[in-house]
């Protein structure tokens, strides 16, 4: 077997070891079955065992509501930038929006293909955003279909740490990048989506949180493919669904249960971000622009004080056997994607590494 | 390793055993990169190199002009039902299609949303569908923005054995179910389309080859992942595509090209619908209902003189290691799908269990 090598890559993003382990095991036949996952029907027995399976676990480790259905979609959060407006805004065409990176304006750029936006908050600053606004300080109008924000910047690194209040407003959520790296109250939500190439599992598989009150008032006109209600009234097979995506799904969140769940991840989580934002606070030849209080446990961009030694960080811990750490090109710099797949051994070598190459280059 | 089952699934289907087999040896690590195809950044030089290979052995062994692009876009057939009137229709609200099945009715209803359908060609007849058009018999108008039809009908087992000719009118083919399945002029269409759960790889990814005139006219208010343009401009990667997918729908390309290409394909692929339509022609414990001149290759569905020997029939398939063979509810019987993975020795199988069979219950 090859070295595997620590992925810090934004998304698509490592997967646990034991989950490729065991897909790579049964990847010519499932328990018996004589063929692949990818090769069954998915209205066959053996595939609704899985999918049923992953949903039941995913219910049991978020603690989803008994009134929240549970979607396994494809078409990424991009295809939720246009679904949430073409569902939720019914009779009213106001939306709001938080603003605060370089996701939440892309999923305000396409929900103005549809609804009247009202920005409620922007905290982009010199073309930089490093924050969120301060809890409380936004004030929703009654007049809005639903309140949209993007719990975690995955370029900018920015993070809310609280959910908003915007009463009886459904909440609609971006958790592409935070999902399942913590507990939270999926109550507080209206709509909750990821794409799943993060946290979740590989890329082509969307999963979309929904409380029932919200399902069925798609506007004319919009996509079969586009309307909550047809998938949801399918159980998420109005078409074929992307079934190997939604069984390695499955296996994540059966490895999530078996590891003590979203509190022992949150945990875990917290300490590997923890540990290499304290390594770059204590230097002055790294530097991350976050506010400390909103700083991603899930995306950690750093800055060389020279830019100029930018090629050669790379290269060398390429070499050391750390991956993809370029940062995004409207951030610069590096970035460090600790999602929950990246052992906490990963974020140990990347921080020797970084104290290393400061020695030898600062 | 287990045994391997003959798979007749009508999809998701068999893949080759080759592409399984070479897909987990490097499920952990694709070639030294220490990361899974699953686990790579879309646009970092690894999965760049896979995703461009993939499309240009796809170029090759369909011998696509240079005036058409290619997408891998997710989705599936249930999405192009809508992007195609979405795109194409422009300033003509008319669109034809023929009526010749179950997922012909579907690209139906969904265009209905959007355009002025005009059937031009309908083969219901009592309730069933066993016919297409003769060749020539169907007159195109020239106010259609487009004509969309289905080579091959998944469910009821006709194919149209030539391609319409609409003279200056864009042709559209959801070949979700036959392509690949022999070479085929794709200068005769505007737009080729493909669910990739039969024969190109898992469910999730979506071939598109559209010729170059036609992307660059959405209709205002579609949403952008429903916008050809915006897929085509961006090398389809304007958001994360289904990487895994287009990864092993590129092992199926190489093979296809390794094995003698589409022409190749055709050959076994006749053949192995051949001898199994003959079995069924030369019993009167089998038949199936579809006129002979329109026969699929891809799927054959037949009966049982008497259905109450279905179960049986399945059960004992099942344990002969023939699998998924149950027809689909609204035809009945059984189907025996043979996309390209599926070896010529699963059709003897098939053939020799059916025989033995009828000779204990015929």
């Amino acid at each position: 077997m090859e070295t595997r090598k620590y992925n810090f890559s934004a998304g698509p993003g490592m997967l646990p070891l034991d989950v490729l382990q065991k897909a790579g095991g049964e990847i010519q036949s499932w328990r018996g079955s004589g063929m692949s996952v990818m090769e069954m029907s998915h209205r066959g027995k053996e595939f609704m065992s899985i999918a049923e399976q992953a949903e039941a676990d995913l219910r049991e480790i978020m603690e989803i509501p008994d009134n929240y259905k549970v979607l396994f979609l494809q078409g990424g959060a991009s295809s939720q930038f246009a679904m949430v407006p073409l569902n939720l805004l019914c009779n009213k065409g106001k939306a709001e929006y938080y603003r605060t990176g370089s996701w939440s304006k892309k999923a305000i750029a396409e929900a103005k293909r549809f609804a009247e936006v009202t920005v409620v908050a922007d905290t982009e600053s010199d073309g930089k955003f490093t924050s969120v606004p301060a809890e409380g300080a936004v004030v929703h109008g009654s007049d809005a279909a639903y309140v949209h924000y993007t719990p975690n910047e995955t370029i900018e690194g920015v993070e809310f740490p609280y959910i908003p209040d915007t009463g009886n407003i459904p909440l609609v959520a971006d958790m592409s990048s935070t999902i399942l790296s913590r507990p939270i109250d999926v109550s507080k939500f209206g709509i909750i989506y990821a794409g799943a190439q993060k946290n979740i599992g590989p890329a082509g598989l969307t999963v979309v949180i929904i409380r029932d009150d919200l399902i069925g008032n798609a506007r004319d006109g919009t996509p079969a493919m586009f309307d909550y209600k047809i998938h949801a009234d399918a159980g998420s097979m109005y078409n074929t669904p992307p079934t190997y995506g939604w069984y390695l799904a499955g296996l994540v969140f059966d490895g999530i249960k078996r590891n003590g769940g979203l509190k022992a991840m949150a945990e875990i989580n917290q300490r590997k971000a923890g540990k290499l934002y304290a390594a770059i606070d204590a230097s002055s030849f790294y530097s991350n622009p976050v506010d400390p209080a909103c700083r991603s446990w899930m995306n950690v961009p750093f800055t060389l004080a020279d830019a100029g030694l930018d090629a050669s960080f790379l290269a060398e811990a390429k070499e050391a056997g750390l991956i993809t750490l370029k940062g995004h090109r409207s951030v610069g710099g590096m970035r460090a994607s600790l999602y929950n797949a990246m052992p906490e051994a990963g974020v140990d070598a990347l921080i020797a590494f970084m104290a290393d190459f400061e020695k030898r280059n600062g």
